[in-house]
């Protein structure tokens, strides 16, 4: 066993603190990474805020971690020590149902690893559930440590280990292409990262935000149109027009409204998980074959594909580094949709 | 211009009665049907009794036609006097939008024409809107006509018309076959014949009823398994099973449940219009990939698609064959659901 250096919350509304924790030692198939970096997603606050339930404490959450390996075990082939690796929301599977046979370890039957509050034997994480990257290192298997390529920051490569794949994935899943239009409703920390990979594949994106106060940014990141979704205007023109519309809001949105503005076999995809029931009129749906789906982040293989797609194409996230004392303004501000995009935190300062 | 014998609902709550209407004159593309059978559906029930609103009195409805061609135009090249044919939904549509280019002639952005309730010239049926085929003769574009094959009875295939190509299409376009899992959801006119056609392409059919009362009919029909909706345990013992649910009831259901039954990727087609929004769950969308889709009728090309496949495999409804007469109480009936399992009427009654 080590010990590491990470903030923790002590209880749903206590303020981070900086602790010690433990990480298991490096077992054969392990790599212990230095974190460098680790992004902060709206999912890590609503865990360490308790508002799902089920949340541990002392709750070190974090999964957009980036860093590089300090040691590797025995049999580890991928890795050696000074490589620039990542870790995403996954840190174990079952690797023998359908959905991991077919590299899709996010939706295992059995129940994946998440990379924090997910309860596991003391011998994978002292303590007896998982602790994520709000740290300076971490100890996972090689099957799910991501390599980070040359030519993208590992700053601005962390958000991409969450935020990234979980546009990536619906977005190469439904085809999003050239020929295709799509529309990524919201333009924050999931939005952002979504009009980035969505322009690189070739589709016509149009960004769908409240307001047209972030248009500049958006064109800048390759979105060819934007509107706002508070001037009415906005649904009667687009209507009938995306084949792919994905929406990264967490908020009650009148689905209805967004499913109008699909075509013929368009696809409206949900990312966020509404507090409440969504309300589906079914002729919205009938009435030109429309499909209403849900996607979450993706797996290990198209992860990695993800992140040498961005790289390829010079994507990152746009990020505000923070230091560790910082978390708790930050989530304040991340709730108050004032982040541009992504909070990351350097964990030089931990 | 013809007249012909029909059945016609006076006003939204007055009895069928007996009707002398007309029909234009066979224009070169046009085909002059005699018709033998008409298949009653429950949209006719909706639409007759003004449940729906905009019904036209008198209304005569019926789209799912099946009789003999009496006479055709000058340029009608598909059709000749003596042939076995059918109408079904449309009469007619644009010809020129992405979905009738697409031969998604149902989706017809500029406003498809259906068979009967559907304002048009007088010059395309006298009165200025259609009438359907409760009826003795109908006049129709030969592209609106198609080709009921040898071994299919015209009584039986009637209701393909409707029923077959809206449980054919969705079982088609989400690629129901062999190794795919394939439920149906309601055991009536719509459900029995999707079980027959997904069992003929080799899907592993599960019934999904609200009691076990037509399991012999379902599994003589083709079904491989049968589970009553009324019993809580049938949603514990089959969840994440689906690759496709089908749903053909158009009643309130709770979608939820049903979307727990997917497997990865899966998607829930609804047929039906249930009166009331649906209230869908994100994560069970989310958490597998999961999709809710609609579908509605099928295109031309396709419908003849459905036709052949039939009669290739001997597929036809189930009906109980009614004299004019009987329309009021055979509604009653549908609306009770005491119908095995398609209610047709015998034109020759008229």
């Amino acid at each position: 066993m080590s010990t590491a250096a990470a903030y923790a919350k002590p209880s749903s509304d206590g303020a981070f603190e900086k602790v010690t924790i433990e990480r298991r030692e490096v077992g054969p198939d392990d790599v212990l990474i230095d974190i460098k970096y680790a992004g902060i997603c709206h999912s890590d606050i609503h865990t360490a805020r308790d508002e799902w339930g089920g949340a541990q404490y002392p709750c070190v959450p974090g999964h957009e971690i980036a860093g590089i390996v300090a040691a590797v075990g025995s049999s580890v082939r991928k890795y050696q020590v000074g490589d620039r690796v990542g870790v995403g929301c996954l840190v174990n599977s079952c690797g023998r149902c359908v959905p991991c046979l077919a590299g899709e370890e996010q939706y295992c039957t059995n129940g994946a690893t998440w990379t924090y509050n997910t309860r596991v034997p003391e011998s994978a994480q002292p303590g007896g559930y998982t602790m994520g990257g709000y740290s300076t290192q971490i100890v996972v298997d090689e099957s799910f440590v991501l390599s980070i390529p040359e030519g993208i920051g590992l700053d601005v490569a962390a958000p991409l280990l969450c935020a990234g794949i979980t546009l990536f994935s619906p977005l190469k899943h439904w085809n999003a292409g050239p020929g295709k239009k799509v529309a990524i409703i919201g333009m924050g920390g999931l939005g952002h990262v979504g009009v980035k990979i969505a322009a690189a594949l070739g589709a016509e994106v149009t960004v769908l935000s409240q307001s047209l106060r972030k248009r500049d940014d958006g064109l800048r990141m390759g979105a060819h149109h934007y509107y706002a979704t508070s001037d009415k205007e906005t649904f009667r023109q687009l209507r009938g027009q995306f084949d792919l519309i994905i929406n990264t809001v967490s908020a009650d949105l009148p689905i209805d409204n967004y499913l109008r503005l699909l075509a013929l076999d368009g696809t409206l995809v949900i990312l966020g998980l509404p507090e409440h029931p969504m309300s589906v009129t079914g002729r919205h749906l009938a009435g030109f074959r429309r499909s209403l789906a849900g996607s979450m982040i993706g797996g290990l293989a198209q992860t990695q594909e993800m992140l040498n797609f961005c790289a390829s194409h010079g994507i990152g996230a746009e990020i505000e580094l923070i230091s560790a004392d910082e978390i708790d303004s930050a989530y304040d501000r991340v709730v108050a949709s004032d982040v541009q995009y992504r909070f990351v935190i350097d964990a030089a300062t931990l």
